[in-house]
């Protein structure tokens, strides 16, 4: 199934100059939708994942259907304040400013294997941040997964020594 | 399977008074996660949905494997501003001020059987909110589900005419 044709391209959103992708034309879709996530499940198997980890808020909407084909528990990363339970969190830079994630100090277990999901990989940025907090807890991460990828964002370069998947790649 | 033994309760989050209920073990815990998604499925069949629709952000990490697993699309309601393409949107009133959600305008094709699913259903407002969305779209409302009930907030008379079902009920 050629994916691309359930994108839809949003000029101008959020900012003039940016094209945006947007996946909701892709999850309403039932088709398209339970492609995506059966293909996901089959590359999470094949990284060799017992735990699937999304960040707020996109990476849950694919991450937990994975988790839920996989037959694993999914992890949420969140933004701060969100979650109730004792965390460990992470800052990271922006164009401008930082950003913080967080996650639950008890939600992974040393040694498991996680694959980190989400729906585009930009400039790694958030990736790379809920990967630190995966080996923060002592957490394997043995792949990162995207349906969609913008390559000329170089998201690939900030996560070297990773194995990182993408569906849809996109040049411009 | 007795799901409460699966959700934690943390005192006073995210204000003092409060006894959270943290469905995040649950969602980390495969056999609970998977068992819970299952029941919601056979529920979401029953009500004769034909789409699922989830609010940002808990709604998605269990609408979004609902929708998978029960085989249709997954919609998205969110905050102001998030979804990039022509939106409708509905006010609606919290204790203090007002709260706006959004909906795509193509979302939903006229006569289509959405369920509502959520994590916790408490006043109810939210719910109502995502209702009163997909009927602007002329979609049809067949039910109304969520992991958890706080009986003593009488989500259900907010709700009134609808059917509404959860799979743990607190009353405290």
């Amino acid at each position: 199934m050629d994916l691309t044709q359930k994108i839809r391209v949003i000029e101008d959103f959020p900012k003039k100059g940016i094209s945006f992708k947007d996946i909701t034309t892709l999850l309403k879709d039932r088709e398209a939708y339970h492609y995506t996530v059966d293909t996901m499940v089959n590359i999470c198997r094949e990284m060799g994942a017992d735990v699937v980890v999304g960040p707020e808020a996109r990476g849950f909407v694919l991450g937990a259907p994975v988790a839920y084909g996989l037959g694993t528990g999914f992890i949420l990363v969140r933004k701060p304040g969100k979650l109730p339970g004792e965390t460990v969190s992470y800052e990271y830079a922006l164009e401008y400013g930082t950003d913080t994630l967080e996650i639950h100090k008890d939600a992974i277990q040393p040694g498991q294997k996680a694959v980190i999901v989400d729906d585009l990989l930009a400039t790694g940025g958030t990736a790379l941040a809920v990967t630190k907090l995966v080996e923060k807890l002592g957490g394997e991460v043995v792949g990162l997964l995207f349906a969609m990828e913008l390559r000329f964002l170089n998201g690939r370069e900030t996560l070297k020594g990773y194995n990182v998947h993408s569906l849809i790649q996109y040049d411009e």
